[in-house]
């Protein structure tokens, strides 16, 4: 990897701060993007339990009316959401590049990054899992159910995806790491926090070792986070 | 608008084809760029109920292995996940443009379509909701209102979000329809189709009223496509 310690420079050289929390598989997708990309960020923490979950506090929520984590502030810009996040770092800071060059090759790798951001992660984080167990009654074995489903439909999907194309390389797409990569890493995490089976995905479990050997992707696990417990 | 009966030539002028259903909200955001693009596209139809739901059969899932709508053909290009064929679209067709020029209002407008794709439909899909009373045997009262929660959830912060910002126009950011519009009008059918209370939403709503006046959303309706019931 040639990503580490690159001097930036410029319109663009605004400090980055990141609100984000350890275990949080959003703004984990965020620092693996940063960390690629070798840009230098400032990480500030909102903790999703405690004090009734910060990000629902007046502060943040001035920040991210939603009360999700991660936000970005780049200088005086604040982002949210992390597709888009993701979209406006590859586009300020298009080096090394996380999207291909190519319409088509980039249409691949957001396809990807969705199945993840939009098919399996909205069903899993914290505010729907509360919605189970509190107003729905739902009894710890099936709320440990519902998120290996969503996590196996999805992750068959992604599976099914990388093992029928031949644009699929050392990572997601090629031989180098892309957003689909960026979002995957998080969600696999998660996948194995949760005990879920993964022997089936043979193609993700080689592409996850891969990107763990890789110094900025390291830095960027949540247990390698300030704020991990 | 001057987006109608557009001609298109040359490289990108291979045939598309749109596989969805009228009801799909994700199949709706797609028609709604296409036609505000001026493309022409053939439709076919992917009956998400009849047959235990087409989107599973054998050939469907040959397109799109995780047996979602849309799909979209490009000629021999095979495209999934409604917000990847959006970016694709404007990639391959830019004009009229459906996101802004500069990183900030492309980030905005992402965020924005975000909260819809990532957020709010996600939760409240077919699949889900069929899980929901199947496996976890939930009530019909109980199914309308984990509905109606996450559709307020996440509208709650879209409006909130409009309503913070001077770049919200007469449509979500500025004063031409983008890829927020895009979700937004399909999230809002949606809402209306299981009665969420939306008259908090005042920009929504303002927004909405626009976006029907314009024909290229009106030949994108649900009720306006052939295999409507």
């Amino acid at each position: 990897m040639t990503t580490e310690n690159k001097v930036r420079s410029g319109t663009n050289d605004a400090p980055l701060v990141l609100y984000g929390y350890w275990r949080s598989s959003a703004a984990y997708r965020v620092r693996l993007a940063l960390n690629l990309k070798g840009l230098d960020y400032e990480q500030r923490f909102v903790h999703l339990v405690r004090d009734g979950g910060q990000q629902h506090g007046a502060e943040y929520r001035a920040l991210n009316p939603h009360g999700r984590v991660p936000t970005l502030l780049h200088g005086e810009r604040v982002l949210t959401q992390s597709p888009a996040i993701l979209e406006y770092l590859e586009e300020v800071f298009p080096e090394p590049a996380l999207l291909p060059g190519d319409p088509d090759g980039r249409a691949r790798v957001r396809a990807l990054g969705a199945v993840i951001a939009c098919d399996i992660h909205p069903l899993n984080n914290l505010q729907v899992l509360k919605y189970l167990t509190g107003t729905l009654g739902v009894d710890e074995q099936a709320r440990l159910e519902w998120y290996r489903h969503w996590v196996a439909n999805g992750l068959d999907a992604f599976e099914a995806l990388l093992a029928e194309s031949d644009e699929t390389g050392k990572f997601c797409h090629g031989n180098s790491p892309s957003l689909a990569d960026c979002c995957l890493l998080p969600q696999v995490y998660n996948a194995r926090r949760f005990d879920c089976d993964e022997s089936r995905w043979a193609n993700i479990r080689r592409i996850c070792t891969a990107l763990e050997s890789i110094p900025a992707v390291d830095r960027a696990i949540p247990e390698n986070q300030p704020d991990a417990e």
